[in-house]
């Protein structure tokens, strides 16, 4: 399969902005959200571990719920695919062996076989050094789902929002995560960009290359 | 331009990996690096702030004088490009200034005109509420620009290791950022697998959809 040409990918990532208007008629297919769905699950995390869950909101009622609570933001109404990422509150035992039971069966080779790998975690993360915290630990993992998913979506053209303008303690009342291993992070809505969205034309603003990158 | 496909998007993704050997003999050509660091400027960031640096590293020793401060690993001296992922230790007025201005010059207003966004990013930021820590925001944002950085690369084909355990403090030093407005956060080698590489072919450890993607 060929890969994309660095034109496309810069072409894609100007595309791409910060929708604020969603078309409410447009609906990604089947397909392509799929595709989106994989390159969530499929983002890379600090150790493997994973620690997050992902929320995929479709539901018109839940998705109207939330906007009262994301600074009156209508995007999570009007998109078609609105997702919610979530971290780890904390990181016990039981979720590292989870893991190494998972790479055990993925690999096909025996759990003891893997005790070092998961002394190795154990020792920097399960207690937590003192000053060391696991949901910021697992929030910054998140946000690596984050900028995958928007640049995945850019490079099949499909519309997003990052939204940390949100209240998370009412998301987790809302989604039912006040008691789960789960905390709201941030948000993004997926979609597509409604023709009278003023946004889309307005000039990405970004400060000049020689100011944010430095060669050594 | 033609978007890529789901499919492509899915197979460049399960061919990433954390390429954990470079070959160093193969070097990224310079409008593929034009793009990634396209890529990188590109990123969105909370409210457009962009409080990072890229330390974007090609020189031999300096590559190699980062592997004994990386716990070891070889991938800064082995790879291509080797980036560093810098993020703002605070923010001042003077830097929501520059925001300003830019934001000014790229969409042809006067100054004047963007008060309201100036206020509404000072009083959500400078000075920053109570528990609410600068470095710590700016990390999240960087963290979106790795998650960007190493899906761009996989979709032209390049190669990429992020890396977390490296020692920060040591970083800023060699890299001469103690006393500048950036520090540290997280670096990821850019290039090409070694032919070698025993990780190239391990199937991908993840949890499957089912568990990581919940849908309301």
């Amino acid at each position: 399969m060929p890969t994309a040409s660095p034109d496309q990918l810069v072409h894609q990532l100007n595309w791409r902005y910060a929708t604020k208007k969603f078309d409410p008629a447009k609906k990604i297919p089947a397909d392509t959200w799929k595709a989106l769905e994989q390159a969530l699950v499929l983002t890379p995390s600090s150790y493997g571990l994973q620690p997050w869950q992902f929320l995929v909101i479709t539901d018109q009622a839940m998705k109207e719920k939330l906007v009262p609570i994301s600074w009156r933001q209508t995007q999570s109404a009007d998109c078609s695919h609105f997702v919610v990422f979530t971290a780890r509150r904390t990181l016990t035992e039981t979720d590292v062996d989870a893991y190494v039971r998972r790479t055990a069966e993925v690999r096909s080779v025996a759990v003891d076989t893997l005790g070092k790998f998961k002394g190795m975690m154990m020792s920097q993360l399960v207690p937590p050094p003192t000053g060391f915290d696991i949901h910021q630990w697992a929030s910054l993992q998140v946000y690596i789902a984050l900028g995958n998913f928007m640049t995945a979506a850019a490079m099949v053209g499909v519309d997003t929002c990052p939204m940390e303008g949100i209240e998370r303690k009412n998301y987790d009342e809302v989604l039912g995560l006040s008691s789960s291993p789960f905390a709201t992070v941030v948000a993004c809505a997926a979609g597509y960009r409604a023709a009278d969205d003023k946004y889309a034309t307005l000039p990405k603003v970004r400060f000049p290359a020689e100011v944010v990158v430095r060669h050594l």
